[in-house]
């Protein structure tokens, strides 16, 4: 998906024109730039700028046709459709992630949770599939997953990280304390939650 | 806390320092930057950029007094000693966080969990205090406290905020999917997961 790689904070306004679009697209055959950004109280220069990443241009005084951009970026953010994730570690935040729903919004999908402290496959109070540690390699093998998540405790990271990058993982994100070792062809993002509580601290 | 802001990057290396000076501090009374460069892997520069923030130079030949440093950095980093935040929604995610122990290191702590559906005050499975949203105003004032994070429904979300504000919360850490409106002296931190997991999967 690298050719189509955009900025984050474009990629976090998508849902919302998508979501804007669909709500007008019975009464509004066209829309212009300058009323979207109206509407969503975004700069203008942004909001083509945002748009023009997934689509071309819109027309001079007709703007964008309302179907063919919600085309376009459901075409763009199910690009993702295929990508699903695991979890490792079955605890409070990785249940909470598991049962996440705002996923969808970007075309991905928590496909299940791994944990070691589960003997049989269980499920999640939203119905999502929880299985013993063991059946985690064989699962992404299966599914040709890429992506995998970590909310097992600090101790138990770097093995969960090994034994993911050794299933065939591409695409780390971790939530345990500390750094991980990756090979270069991973990629690892780490989530440090403490952290970013304590730089809204520092901003009061 | 603004006379003092240092930036998220450097914040997030400074419990890392510490930890290391803690280590070493018994066999080792002076230590360089260049030293802890090695030891830790990061950039020279970057090291004696960091402990200048918080610390003067370290001694030409010398290096810091590790116990001098060692103090420092657990003032700073103890500066948040006193802030406490409370959690608005008792759900996984506000129970992970709550149980999170990963905030003590930058001198932060959850004080306590809200929610509406509950109705008399039970704990966590760590035994931190889950209490009715009745009595969440009360709390805030009698506590001081200034954080509040937000793990309600994104249709909740924004009553919740309004709320916050009213009980003197003055910065705001929501995890709710959308938008929320907060007056110009309080700050508002968003965490949205699913585009975090978004722009890691842009990245395979």
């Amino acid at each position: 998906m690298n050719q189509n790689f955009i900025a984050k904070a474009t990629l976090g306004r998508l849902p919302i024109y998508l979501r804007f679009l669909k709500d007008i697209r019975e009464d509004t055959k066209t829309v212009s730039a300058t009323a979207i950004s109206k509407e969503l109280e975004f700069g203008e220069v942004q909001v083509r700028k945002d748009l023009a990443s997934v689509s071309g241009h819109g027309k001079p005084k007709v703007g964008y046709i309302t179907t063919d951009l919600i085309e376009r970026l459901e075409a763009y953010l199910r690009q993702g459709s295929r990508s699903q994730a695991v979890i490792a570690g079955a605890g409070k935040l990785g249940r909470a992630l598991l049962d996440y729903e705002g996923f969808s919004d970007y075309g991905l999908e928590i496909a299940a949770a791994f944990d070691m402290n589960i003997e049989k496959p269980i499920t999640s109070a939203f119905g999502k599939p929880i299985y013993p540690m063991s059946e985690f390699e064989n699962f992404c093998y299966r599914g040709d997953i890429k992506i995998g998540i970590i909310t097992v405790p600090k101790n138990a990271a770097q093995s969960v990280c090994d034994f993911m990058v050794k299933s065939n993982i591409s695409a780390i994100w971790s939530f345990a304390p500390g750094n991980l070792r990756v090979p270069d062809n991973v990629v690892l993002k780490k989530e440090n939650l403490a952290l970013s509580l304590a730089h809204l601290n520092q901003q009061i």
